[in-house]
């Protein structure tokens, strides 16, 4: 069996992002594998699919929010609907990209941070000082992180990544690769599950 | 408990239709619930959404065309992709409706044959002749057929059920009403069984 790490991208602002983050891990870990954490614009993606994010849709806005909902309580885990819907997550994703390039374990953790303080309580993570402020909290210089996510090279990585993403063919949040074999939807764990179990499909 | 029937609305175009229709009836009649089948015309709720059929829309209609195939393995049902995507499934909505004002039990049994025919067997179900072969083989009357068809209060009748389909929130396929609560997608059934189990979440 393989043990490439499983790709596990996401926007910060996705609900089922949020949903797949909380278990992705242990899917992963029960097959031996790593996951690989990739924030990515999702936005540029739906330029290409002619979609818009969930909650702005109509009919689908008012019927997701009911599903999100009813999918954290099938997985037994917190959730609430922010106010701000979708919030701007470009700080929390250049964020991550630097921290990814030096301490990649802070930067899993900070991803956790953001999903948690947006989707358990509330918060809008858009501003910098917001998203420092979870930085700080784990241990990073406020001032280098500042700093860090206005630098014309950190947001060119998180540009790279996302055109990396959606050239692999990832046009939604979650989307998984596992052996290169694409995966949408927090809801395809079983299918994750069987792959990783019995190989490709 | 409740024991209204559930609606189950669904486009005979959609592989996600056809295989929540294997499995429906079922998750239903654990809990005592009959299933009210209820073909609408899938496009007019594009028109709200602005959406349009899965794979026609790029980056997610070559994604999806792996999903199907993965979903049904899942499911241990088997499916093939039809060359024509989407099928034209007037015909077929339309001569369900009449069946329906009649001879419900065999309405149910078209529209069994109508995907089992596009999804299983590939086969090609948009006109007239090929659906009225499909209902002679129940032993209805082919010139009755044709008739019905093309009949004026036939057209409204399925105008009229795809209308109430969009006014009560239904905006893709399958899509389901437990006791007045939406559920979207053939992998929501879990959801659908808790609350057929629990009550409403």
């Amino acid at each position: 069996m393989s043990d490439k790490p499983i790709d596990f991208y996401f926007e910060f602002a996705s609900p089922y992002g949020y949903l797949a983050s909380l278990a992705i891990e242990e899917v992963a870990g029960k097959y031996g594998r790593q996951v690989h954490w990739r924030p990515f614009m999702l936005g540029a993606a739906f330029k290409i699919t002619n979609s818009a994010p969930n909650m702005t849709i109509p009919m689908k806005g008012e019927y997701l929010s009911r599903d999100i909902i009813r999918c954290a309580k099938m997985m037994n885990v917190p959730i609430a609907i922010p106010d701000i819907l979708p919030m701007n997550s470009l700080v929390a994703m250049r964020a991550f990209y630097w921290l990814n390039e030096t301490k990649p374990e802070v930067s899993v953790k900070l991803a956790k941070a953001v999903f948690r303080g947006h989707w358990v309580e509330g918060r809008d993570l858009s501003s910098v000082d917001a998203v420092a402020l979870e930085a700080e909290a784990l241990g990073v210089d406020g001032n280098a992180f500042v700093e860090a996510v206005q630098h014309p090279a950190i947001k060119e990585l998180l540009k790279q990544e996302t055109q990396a993403a959606i050239e692999r063919g990832a046009f939604g949040s979650p989307f998984f690769f596992v052996d290169g074999e694409p995966y949408w939807g927090h809801d395809r764990m079983d299918q994750i599950e069987y792959h990783l179990q019995q190989g490709a499909f």
